[in-house]
């Protein structure tokens, strides 16, 4: 001993190095459990061990044994390392002054939105609102969003947000084919919109087996096969066009008119839906939310009320409670893929809903009268620049404009004055070779047009300045000018200062359950901690404020990050290679098979179009397969829940010329690690088929087995599930595949920021095309999976997937004394996920699986997931991060049902008139003066101890869907109507 | 008209640069009113204009007429402009690795709790809990505070927050004057205390006329005139000393013990409690809360069961409601300024409570074990430092340290290598000419202590590494080490994960009514707007991670700040001079009267010490009087509520003489407009007296007049009031002081950072001593003031000041016909509060103040201020941001309550049971399953519509007071009860 030594030595301890480690490790904060706690639950799973239980459920055959190397993130960085080190990384950004325009604006986010909404677990850890009771907040704010999007578009309905600009566009294209009923394959781009934009709409035709053509709009010829035209209003290069005439011969041949517009030139031009228009699709990104190098952001799709049944994405409506009171819950989902499967109007089932709510709170904060300012003063200083470049005797548009000016350069070198704009710190767009476009938003000011004149007068301040201009300037859009008027319902007048905007996003925020009130036990969407440390850097300027087409090496910050993450997600795979552009699962689906599609194509085996697809598949399993051209050939499970090999491979045989794929996901969407997947990933692949896994339950994976150790080909990774992406309340998500080396030339690229395989760049690349707006997807929150990753560290990965299936066993075991479950692996385990049966429960009680989701809620729990893979069950998944405390307390609850349908089994309680069949209870109904119920009011909202400790009340009483659909209410009206008709308590 | 020009001009317009200057305007969301609700208002208020009604309002005598100028600040910078101004001033500051100790450390703050509670309105805008019933999660945090405190010092009782370590041992030495009944003026301090202590012991020993002798623990001398000592522990060299004889012999002479000491060492050390300490005190900073440069950061004070009557501070107790149920409260408010006056055990009215809240909830996410093992790696690599230093050559102490090793170098020049560790990029502390301190905190790393031993080896790295080294040392703390268990309640040994705690956090967060849910109209306390932007700062690294010490140049940004702001007030209050260190409005008042003392002093009028004071005065006035050292001669008001002028001049000529100051609050505490105040003062000044202006009503005079142009020598600013720094539940507040050029000379300085007025230096400085531990008292929090007054410029804040006396009064005409309004000003105006008398109503109906308050709840309103200044009234103040709406929402309430009462007047309810007497309606109460009320379930819990809509409940019903105060409980037991027993809805 060195020292100090000259007193006594009791309570002296010599040091260890381990315990001068840093503390504020992260992954006891994430993955939840003491070792007695763990024990405890082991023992209840009927294990000696956690490695016991884990050994009894992983079939050895696709054992992981490499230890999942993550190279300097191995460890795990503790979260005061992580967010230095990620915070010097980010510094490599740049952030200039973004003139590019094409769809991406500056914005100020208005801090009291930033703060209380993207900041804020209370909003962004809500789940897409399937329970509507306890969804109203959100809901209503959808409702405001759609009321926006039909106001500002002049159109009828709108849904509730798409993944981006250029997806929605594609989504149009498909509607167009629809209306058509498919017999007519054309659809015709105009070439003046969004080079992204024609990108995606001509991958998306071929997929479609459509054939979308690029064309000059006076060269548009409406044929017999021409099912829609695309046009963008304004224009990428910022002009505006009279399109009455064309709508007029479009719609004489038949052909129908889509519009990409943006929302805030709709606020000062005239609304397509006033011209004609029969689609119209945008981004709502520049109203107020970042620009985030590409996304997240919502997209919109609106149309006339004849063609609400094709419409794609989740719509919110309005409908009555069971006391006849006014509330809201999701319309229509008989369109979508989780009914419709491969008949669905779209593959969409993560969209944008947090960035769609913050879009609408923007407007709401704003008003009609803020919006037009902000329009005006973006479009007068465009105007002014227009002026001056002229002045300087460069040529301007002779057209009007909102907020993009393309000027035509005199001495024709448009890229010079690019490097000129750099210079001043500014990102101008090269539009051709003698001409640049500037695009104004709303944080740019008179000095900006100060100093981009000087970038038009070659780097000396031009002899006048902007402000001393204006006054000469005429700005506005000439015969463009919108009459009529907008956002007049009393939502989007009353809440402009901070106060009062505090007070309703607090009221819409306190009415709908979180994570951060409780477990959201939700079966294949991995509801799990989304930790405060990975959520921070999504609102650090260098990460928010970069346009997704700035020059790449001012994203330097963010290209180093993807090439760490994407070599991460490697390692966690087994795969070579990645691609970051999905910004979904079903997004992934679709890019995943389109790379199967180009690979086929690429080898000459272009019949090769069959996809098997197992019956217990999700439904965007079939819906994206369609989209990628293929036929689906079903498979069924068997007894036990897994895959029929069997039939299998009989049709693998039958099908074996023309295979292209299989669809399975894994652990099974039953939730068990099914023994046979190895041989089928073998079936498939001596058909000549490619096996593509759908990544949903890769929490159950990471660490223990790997896609690419079971023989996948590829995968995608839906990062707001296993990868801590928080869920929005229904989107932002990501979706990134992973490939082994032979399909990574496929992946695919973007035809302003090429891109393609990461980390390793194939030799040769053969994109399959582009399949989103952003070339890397929704970047702004990839820092969020990033950060898991680095911080848990290889073992701290293994461990959450280790406890994510000790905590479903030990729950499964907890409950299987009250309910069936449903099917569990050879030694009677389930993985990370389990299906409790309640169909015996309509036999003996009346009781649906519905009765008891409802009922959930009284007790302070969201329902686990309903009716899915198999109807009448719940589908439970706990996640790593909920406590042993937790999963009793939901147990407890879940058993407590169960005595409560016993009393009415017995005799005690009525078949009708039960407790489960009123829940939820709002409390306007627990406090109305007349109660003739037969229970007690306690009972009815206090059935559990937690629950009087802090009570979440559901604010309405249980929500007709029925109701809804036959009076489809999709906007509020324009009236006098009070703000949230459909909110009372 | 330049361009473009060659469409119709029908929609387009000239631009006016005015069109085109940034629109994210903060002036609008702060100042609330369209001009039709401004004009419905003034029209209420029976006024032909705004103007006029200001101009009726404000004495013509006092009328501001300069423009109130700003300089670069006086347009005001919108959100954005401020956000990125400031953000290039702070990134001035050089945030350098802190070694410096003294009280103040670098932490980890957890990220879950910084999101979810420093930046969370929901937590940061609460009011001090008063109203018990609405704010049952904060009060169980501050009762973990106390906790907290109780079980790792050792001591009984603790109360539930201080300002700083410095003043909190002030307040020590004030108890152990108490406890002698100020018969022993002598109060030893050990020079092993931290400097900014011993400073403010001396400076706060002089106004109360005690001495405040610093000298060697070995030289204590137990005279009959001691009445206490003070220790550190461990002292400020780091060394951990046994003081059990010095107890004894103090005790023997009857002395007290009072130990200054670190929570977090306590964790490994025994505790003062268990070694004889009869009151300890120290910071609770290190416990999760950032350096700020000062604060703000939770002080305690703990001590003896039977002093407990003698403590100053709010102290939350345990109590039962009117159910029986337990519930919380703030207990032995009979000690505190508010009703005690010139009696109270001190004049501390705001404190620290959102900072103990965060120290209290990282205890809480650690648990005992957790704080242990931070607490041994710190002591750990503070071995291997001293290790190390020892080998090298230096000499190190022999005695035991937990985290400060002082080493005295062997070449005996401390500069060098102060210099030598700049170089490093690290702060360490001379603590002699020839040795450095070195302190440890939980970011410290082994990597640290290498860069250190560089340091002491002359830069060049040392011939073993700390990892190495490491092994071979003995950590520990000796014979020191404790023994007993600490935090064993299951509250410190549940929520470890980042769910579990997020969601405590969030229950806590949602029992609490806050400026988030509706206007909280509290007179004299002006709950304005804390806008996002205003609180973005405070969490920004440059800012939060300096140590108050480091070298002054490293705070360029701050002084920066500290300059302009200190210039704004100096316009704002037409002074000359500013003393940024007092932490609160009472703090303020004391700086100001001790400036006054040494005017007088200094001009040779020691005698000077009678204090004028209204009866009406708030009670921190006597409070702060007393411990000036000054007497009180109280003048009452007239019938008009006004002082009584007549009087005032005869106790002033009475007392002529002898007259040190009078305090008097503008407008007055009663909410008008005195006329005479001008004449008041110059009666002050004609016998020799300086006058002190109470600031807390600033609100109503910022633009229209000022303390200077009213004849105040000294005015205190809340700016946790009219400059928008949140209440915190409690604290944090700042209350910088401005005063005339005269007194500038005597503004406190500080012992390691010498300051003084600002931003005019005095030639000749003749500081009354020291105040608060840090220069500038809680630095953090000055830019959410800085942030306001920037941003509303002088017309904005003008305005402010117009509506909020605008607001009030159209409130007091609503109400006026259904409650009588007491006091207005000659033209019947209120200023910007007002009071209502409900004294009639005890006659009529039975029905108190009390009853009305609780009685506000049920329809989601926080009370006004209740029984302040007069006993029976509510004083209502509404301030500029709250929109007519919530205005028109109060005064709604307010009626129906009223109504509610004609009932009981008209014999149609009964005078004991009814809806006001039982109210608050906590949601256990209305959903009981038996209901014999004489009113329905939906009446007392939904009584209005808005309540529909979004429903607040009060978790408790009424809590009784008196039964809390009997059974004093302050602490959680340690026995298995359930966590927080008191909170069950
Ligand atoms: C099994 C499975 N596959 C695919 C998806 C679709 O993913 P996303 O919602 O990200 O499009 C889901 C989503 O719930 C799923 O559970
Ligand atoms: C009139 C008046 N003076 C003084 C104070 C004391 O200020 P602080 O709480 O900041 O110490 C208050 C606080 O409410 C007050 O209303
Ligand atoms: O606590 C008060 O602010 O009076």
């Amino acid at each position: 001993a060195v020292l100090p030594s000259s007193f006594a030595a009791s309570g002296m301890r010599f040091i260890s190095v381990d315990a001068l480690l840093p503390s504020d490790d992260f992954k006891p904060r994430h993955n939840s459990g003491s070792p007695a706690e763990i024990d405890a639950m082991v023992s209840v799973a009927g294990f000696p061990s956690l490695d016991a239980l884990i050994e009894a459920t992983v079939p050895k055959a696709i054992v992981r044994k490499d230890g999942m190397n993550l190279g300097k993130y191995h460890e795990g960085m503790t979260e005061s390392q992580f967010l230095s080190y990620f915070k010097a990384m980010a510094s490599k950004n740049k952030v200039l002054k973004s003139f590019l325009g094409m769809g991406y604006y500056d914005v100020h986010v208005p801090p009291v939105i930033l703060r209380n909404v993207l900041e804020n677990p209370g909003w962004y850890t809500q789940y897409t609102p399937y329970q509507a009771e306890i969804a109203q907040g959100r809901l209503e704010s959808l409702l405001n969003f759609q009321t926006l999007v039909c106001d500002l578009t002049g159109m009828a309905i709108s849904n509730a947000s798409l993944l981006d600009e250029a997806t929605a566009a594609a989504e149009a294209m498909t509607m167009c084919s629809a209306v058509a009923r498919g017999k007519k394959p054309k659809f015709l781009v105009s070439s003046k919109c969004h080079p992204q934009t024609i990108a995606v709409c001509k991958t998306r035709a071929e997929g479609l087996g459509l054939e979308a053509v690029v064309v000059d709009e006076d060269k548009f010829v409406y044929g017999k096969d021409v099912c829609g035209v695309l046009l963008q209003y304004p224009a990428t290069d910022g002009t505006v066009s009279d399109y009455k005439s064309l709508v007029a011969a479009a719609h004489a041949a038949n052909v129908k008119v889509c519009v990409s517009t943006d929302l805030l030139a709709l606020t000062l031009l005239t609304p397509p839906g006033e011209w004609g228009a029969d689609i119209v699709v945008g981004s709502a990104q520049r109203f107020g939310v970042p620009m985030g190098y590409g996304g997240p952001h919502a997209a919109f799709l609106a149309c006339h009320d004849e063609f609400k049944r094709l419409m794609p994405g989740r719509i919110i409506g309005l409908s009555i409670d069971a006391q006849g009171k006014p509330a809201l819950r999701m319309a229509m989902q008989t369109r979508e893929q989780h009914i419709r499967r491969d008949k669905a109007t779209s593959n969409i089932c993560t969209a944008q809903a947090l960035l769609a709510n913050m879009s609408a709170l923007y407007a709401v904060y704003h008003g009609p009268e803020g919006l037009k300012t902000i329009a005006r003063r973006v479009n007068g200083l465009a105007s002014v620049l227009a002026a001056g470049a002229a002045k300087l005797g460069h040529g301007v548009p002779s057209a009007p404009f909102f907020d993009t000016v393309t000027v035509t350069v005199k001495d024709g070198d448009a890229d010079k004055y690019v490097k000129l704009a750099l210079n001043e710190k500014m990102n101008i767009r090269k539009i051709s070779s003698n001409a640049v476009s500037i695009a104004f938003d709303e944080t740019s000011s008179l000095a900006d047009v100060d100093a981009l004149l000087r970038v038009l007068n070659c780097g000396r301040d031009a002899p006048f300045g902007a402000a001393a201009l204006a006054p000469a300037v005429e700005g506005g859009v000439g015969p463009f000018a919108r009459r009529s008027a907008f956002l007049q319902q009393p939502i989007f007048n009353t809440y402009h200062n901070e106060h009062d905007m505090l007070r309703y996003l607090k009221r819409l925020e306190n009415k709908d359950l979180s994570l951060a009130h409780s477990m959201i036990p939700l079966g294949s969407c991995t509801m799990k901690l989304n930790a405060t440390t990975e959520m921070i850097p999504v609102t650090w300027p260098e990460l928010a404020n970069l346009h997704p087409y700035c020059p790449p090496d001012q994203a330097d910050g963010y290209n180093e990050m993807f090439r760490d993450f994407a070599a991460q997600l490697c390692s966690i795979t087994g795969f070579d290679a990645v691609s970051l552009q999905p910004n979904s699962g079903a997004s992934g689906e679709y890019a995943g098979l389109m790379a199967i599609r180009a690979y086929h194509l690429a080898r000459g085996d272009a019949h090769r179009n069959i996809c098997i697809i197992p019956v217990s598949a999700h439904g965007t399993n079939p819906a994206s397969a369609v989209m990628a051209g293929m036929k689906i050939v079903t498979v069924s499970t068997d007894a036990h829940g897994n895959v029929n090999i069997a039939e299998l491979k009989q049709k693998a045989e039958q099908h074996s010329k023309n295979l292209a794929a299989l669809m399975i996901t894994y652990p099974s969407t039953h939730g068990v690690y099914e023994e046979g997947v190895d041989e089928i990933c073998r079936i498939i692949h001596q058909h000549g088929g490619q096996v593509y896994m759908d990544g949903a339950n890769m929490n159950a994976q990471v660490g223990l087995t790997a896609p690419g150790i079971i023989g996948a080909d590829v995968c995608h990774l839906n990062l707001h599930k296993t990868f801590c992406i928080p869920h929005g309340g229904g989107g932002p998500g990501m979706g990134p595949i992973g490939v082994k080396a032979h399909l990574a030339p496929y992946l695919p690229t973007h035809p302003v920021v090429p891109t393609g395989a990461l980390p390793a760049r194939p030799a040769d690349p053969q994109p399959f095309g582009t399949m989103a707006a952003a070339p890397f997807g929704s970047s702004l929150i990839l820092p969020i999976s990033y950060a898991y990753v680095s911080m848990m560290g290889s073992e701290g990965l293994k461990m959450a997937s280790k406890l994510a299936i000790l905590k479903a066993n030990y729950m499964a075991k907890r409950l299987a004394g009250h309910y069936p479950v449903l099917f569990t692996g050879p030694n009677g385990t389930c993985a990370h996920e389990f299906i409790l049966d309640l169909r015996p429960l309509k036999e003996t009680a009346g009781i649906e699986a519905e009765d008891v989701a409802k009922r959930l809620m009284d007790y302070g729990f969201h329902a686990p997931t309903m009716s899915w893979p198999v109807p009448g069950t719940l589908m439970i998944e706990p996640t790593e991060s909920e406590s042993k405390d937790e999963l009793d307390r939901f147990c407890e609850a879940m058993i407590a049902i169960r005595e409560e349908i016993r009393e009415i089994e017995q005799g005690q309680a009525d078949k009708e008139n039960n407790i489960l069949k009123h829940a939820p209870h709002a409390p306007s109904v627990v406090l109305a003066d007349k109660w003739d119920r037969p229970y007690t009011r306690e009972r009815a909202a206090f059935p559990a101890p937690w629950v009087r400790q802090a009570k979440f009340w559901p604010t309405v009483s249980r929500v007709d869907n029925v109701y809804g659909d036959r009076n489809l209410v999709t906007r509020w009206a324009t009236a006098e109507s009070a703000e949230p008709v459909a909110a009372t308590a």
